[in-house]
């Protein structure tokens, strides 16, 4: 229900990084779509695959005693990349499945072995999980969770800071370390404006969750497959979270797909003897065959091109280039980091009016939280592309910054 | 996370209503997958329009200003099969996602019409509309709402019994009208066991509803796109619902897509006037451009291949092959409607037992709610094949009853 169709841009046809609108023109695709376009577009292999796998079995569900080969070969596949000791597998459709998979099962699982007054689950400010119930009612940009008459629809949850441990530490007191399930934090804020974590941040919340005995769900949606120049950011950071929540990249945006990997930690009570209680959960889709069979297309695709590797040496080219848009008296500051960056205005720049400067010089960008930009393109782009697309918002500051003084 | 993978049963490949099982067994597919398969399965056309937008346009999202053209054209195409008023529409990746949003929704409505106090949102017992967030809290099997702490997750929820208006009317009176936000209720109550609606049921229920000013939420996620011999169940029962949540047979599953038919009312609040509120609700493949495309071609097979009259066609066939099981002694009572029915077993039938004796016959069905097989088929099944079906159950129920007598 989109309130804002005056200005309605329709994507007709896209290949690598490069959009094409119904009326020609083209654009550099910033955002990757939504954060999900890894591999870039218009990916032949990828609709062959699909093809492929969809006359044989479009698809046949995973529940009970029933599965498919894609899915089970995916699970297998993610087993190997995933820094989560004894991984297993719980496949979605996108992020916000994945989202509702861990706080659930984080919350069942304290349940199952006697810890039932932990119940609270705990997210950062800034984050962004998804939009469905559980999503929402952790939602850490307040915008997402307000409108619906109660602080959160779920209650038994509450906000940490963006990156400050001392007082995380102090609310788990406050809250009671006993009466807290899980911790869900973005390794790299992402819808929130694009924040790395300081150093030592993310190692530091492992610690205070191992000190108090709380699940630690690293909500990899974005970061994960490549996007910080490892398969996942967990492993750049050096953390091995309980649950990880993955998507996006996991397809490059080719088919609905979304995974939770769950360490052994968590799967045992689930899974250990004949009488272990299930743990229900499952949606239609969960394992769709055929996307899963484009996700295993998208992995090779990742591991023949050196994607990950290329994102590596593209991190410092982003780095300068748009570096150098916090020169502008336009931007507050710029955060880069991997293949990712927030360029951040001030709080009274008219956002959209860049943006559509932006645009018409050829390069699609979104707003993102606290007024910054969105720039996060596919792998493939090349160095002189993202020159380019810094260039042309420097070019739209400028003729903002104009107008504005004149 | 299966914890059966014991009997573990592979689909390797389907058409039409039958599958392949990797070991080369031959099932007729009898649940349609999950209730989905509407056209069958392995449908050439479908790969290759989905191949062909894949190829062209994987997708782009519809955040903000964003749009594609298989989306738009989709919501436009499903406006005119829906009776719902002036309805605009939500693309979701599935059912689960379809109720998170209509029951968010739902509570934001109120919230924005100033009727702050009206956040409970009821469902039906027995009723199933996913494992979300708020799905499961609504969830009218309590197996699914139970082991999380809490008697519902989001708390703002009860239950009303399967079909009792003058209790229902009862329950609404106590909880007071001013605090009910929604009603959400399967027509054909369905992983629940297949409970078709009484004689005056639903339109009993939309009049309570319009008594009390309580949105209408028809979870026709099983039963849209013609499973009860109409495009929806709502037309067959002469109900005109507030929002209509769909998925499933929206593709017959050969890709994750649901949506949400929002009345003009309902939406009205958000669109009317530049300084209306966004409802802030969106994942990322919310009209997934492949996803759309393969779901206008499977309305294409639906209305080329007159599958909604074949179902019309089909139901005296499937009722009186099904119901002719109700005369074996360990069923308690058959259920059909439309093309579909659940064999309600005596509760202490090992239902198992029943299944494995029907795939060891060519028959795959699975377990709903309250000991029931599942009945389902795609709408190309034959006449002969649904008779089949119905011989094989009554073939692997005397083996039973012949075993436990012995």
């Amino acid at each position: 229900m989109p309130t804002t169709i005056k200005e309605r841009v329709v994507i007709a046809s896209a290949s690598g990084a490069w959009l094409t609108t119904e009326d020609g023109h083209r654009l550099l695709d910033l955002p990757a779509g939504l954060w999900y376009a890894n591999i870039g577009h218009g990916r032949e292999r990828i609709a062959q695959a699909a093809a492929k796998q969809m006359t044989t079995l479009e698809t046949y569900h995973l529940f009970g005693i029933h599965a498919n080969r894609p899915a089970i070969d995916l699970a297998e596949r993610l087993r190997g990349l995933v820094p989560v000791a004894d991984a297993s597998f719980i496949l979605t459709s996108g992020g916000s499945d994945s989202v509702e998979v861990a706080c659930k099962l984080a919350r069942r699982y304290w349940q199952q072995v006697g810890r039932t007054r932990k119940t609270v689950v705990l997210s950062r400010t800034g984050g962004y999980h998804g939009l469905h119930g559980f999503g929402t009612s952790i939602a850490g940009l307040d915008f997402n969770r307000a409108g619906y008459g109660t602080e959160s629809l779920i209650p038994e949850t509450a906000r940490i800071p963006l990156a400050d441990l001392a007082a995380t530490r102090t609310l788990i007191e406050r809250i009671g370390p006993g009466n807290v399930a899980a911790l869900v934090a973005e390794p790299v804020v992402g819808t929130g404006g694009v924040h790395p974590p300081p150093d030592g941040y993310l190692t530091g919340l492992q610690a205070l969750c191992q000190e108090f005995d709380i699940l630690l769900v690293a909500d990899e949606v974005i970061t994960g497959f490549g996007r910080t120049g490892e398969w996942f950011a967990s492993h750049r950071w050096g953390i091995e979270p309980d649950l990880i929540t993955m998507a996006k990249g996991i397809t490059s945006g080719y088919a609905p797909l979304g995974a939770v990997a769950v360490s052994g930690r968590v799967s045992e009570p689930f899974m250990s003897g004949d009488d272990a209680p299930i743990f229900r959960q499952g949606i239609t889709y969960s394992g769709h065959a055929t996307a899963c069979a484009v996700a295993m297309e998208n992995l090779d695709v990742l591991e023949e091109e050196d994607l990950v590797a290329r994102v590596r040496a593209l991190e410092p080219v982003l780095a300068t280039a748009f570096g150098s848009l916090a020169e502008s008296p336009l931007v507050h500051e710029v955060r880069a980091i991997g293949l990712m960056a927030g360029v951040q205005l001030l709080p009274d720049v008219p956002a959209d009016e860049v943006i559509r400067g932006c645009r018409e010089r050829g390069v699609l960008t979104r707003l993102l939280a606290g007024n910054a930009l969105h720039v996060c393109p596919p792998f493939v782009i090349t160095p002189d592309e993202i020159r380019f697309a810094a260039d042309v918002i420097a070019a739209a500051l400028d003729a903002v910054a104009e107008r504005t003084a004149a």
